[in-house]
């Protein structure tokens, strides 16, 4: 097993993958304060500059902030549907609204993406009153700094359960973190 | 709203994106002994012989068991990447292991997917002698009866949040079950 490493599996991974744009969407999993499960699709946005966390991007008036605030600890099911291989990562959830990278990860998204973040709350009732409390959006968001909605969400991970269904047989690994080294096992898909 | 329901947009999502296998795949959130998420990709199976529930099926010897004994509340999260479609569907998961629509299940199931529970015990490391616990594969699994490993799992919704990101503008729906009646509201996406 010593030549497994889940960083370079799952960046091989979303290499092979990156022909379709649903690749890039994987699923995160957080814990509402009443302590049942809250899961939605967050758009995978490249690695930390330490390169050690997973990044994604969320708005300041989105659930998920309150619910890491709770309870950090996360973990994010993405399936890569070319390559038919599944990382299941397990980590701590950091919320950043005012850092260099965080700026950076603004300045790298689509203007479509941008936009979002000068809609009405998400989750209001289409058109009450409270809906139209955002900043409306400028002409040019892509000179403008990042409005105050945007937050970058850093997954940093401890643990990794990495199946791959193509093959047989499958292949499955668990990587676990053990004083800052990652250590692997092969296991029974 | 009158002529929203989520039923029916699901069913008519499922339809639109059939063309792909992994659109039939959509993941599964539960909640761990220690308080912190799980989540993992699961199959869906169509709706239970009621109409009310989504069918899944898993291992006896899988953690999702344990995790919905002690949490039963789950949320599905169910991305369709033909019609740029997610939905986020909370629920109460019940395990069967033995009904009709079980044993009916398990003949639907492919070769493929019947043989997983004929295999050692997952998550365990690859040789290691408590692996060999499963039965042996029959000949003709078609022929036999569902293995005691094979469970029938289904999530009755009660809470629904459907994002349809293509169009402008994108439309959300959240749907909740009062007093056995379903209750739909238009929110900002």
């Amino acid at each position: 097993m010593q030549s497994y490493d889940w960083q370079s599996a799952l960046q091989q991974a979303v290499r092979k993958n990156q022909r379709d744009a649903h690749n890039r969407y994987a699923q995160l999993a957080t814990v509402r304060a009443d302590g049942t499960p809250a899961n939605r699709t967050v758009v995978y946005r490249g690695v930390s500059d330490d390169q050690r966390s997973l990044r994604m991007v969320t708005d300041l008036r989105s659930d998920k902030l309150t619910e890491i605030a709770a309870q950090p600890i996360a973990e994010l099911c993405w399936y890569l549907s070319h390559t038919r291989e599944q990382f299941r990562i397990r980590g701590r959830m950091i919320a950043e609204t005012q850092s260099a990278q965080r700026d950076a990860t603004w300045k790298a998204l689509s203007d479509a993406a941008k936009a979002q973040f000068f809609w009405p709350t998400p989750g209001i009732a289409v058109g009450s009153a409270s809906s139209s409390t955002a900043s409306s959006l400028p002409a040019d968001p892509a000179t403008e700094p990042p409005p105050d909605d945007f937050v970058l969400l850093l997954l940093e991970p401890f643990y990794v359960d990495h199946l791959r269904l193509r093959g047989t047989p499958q292949t499955r690994f668990f990587s676990q973190l053990n004083n800052n080294v990652w250590e692997s096992t092969a296991v029974n898909p």
